[in-house]
């Protein structure tokens, strides 16, 4: 398994309830590609999101959040954590 | 205190040791400014590095990063965590 941290657009002025449903709904069906979004981060005024997740692949990360309305702008993969 | 999310350039290639240097000067001088460095991640092959961190402020997390030699290259204020 791989680490990764991906950015989402499109959240400006997100309440923190929006931003809950989001996360929701990517935990809720990211077990179908060995995912686990571990965190997620909101900054309402840039309107980005972002996610620190592990899973087998940039691609099955980037399904997850595409699948739940929110595709992906950037993703990384993460080779050392401190 | 706000907690915040940055973004350094610079790191294509760095190894582990390379990448705890840099992370271990930010933490040597980060009281300095009221700021912590929760965790660090490094992509080597994007070269970057993303720092989660609280502090008083963006400007007082940008201050710390660019005496340590790697200005920050974007900078989020984080509104909410899930």
């Amino acid at each position: 398994m791989a680490r990764f941290l991906d950015v989402r657009e499109g959240f400006a002025g997100a309440t923190a309830q929006q931003f809950a449903d989001v996360h929701d709904a990517d935990l809720a069906i990211e077990a179908d590609e060995g995912v686990h979004c571990e965190k997620a981060w909101l900054d309402a005024e840039a309107g980005k999101v972002f996610c620190l997740s592990t899973g087998p692949s940039k691609e099955a990360v980037m399904r997850i959040h595409e699948r739940t309305g929110h595709p992906v702008i950037e993703i990384y993969e993460i080779d050392k954590e401190l």
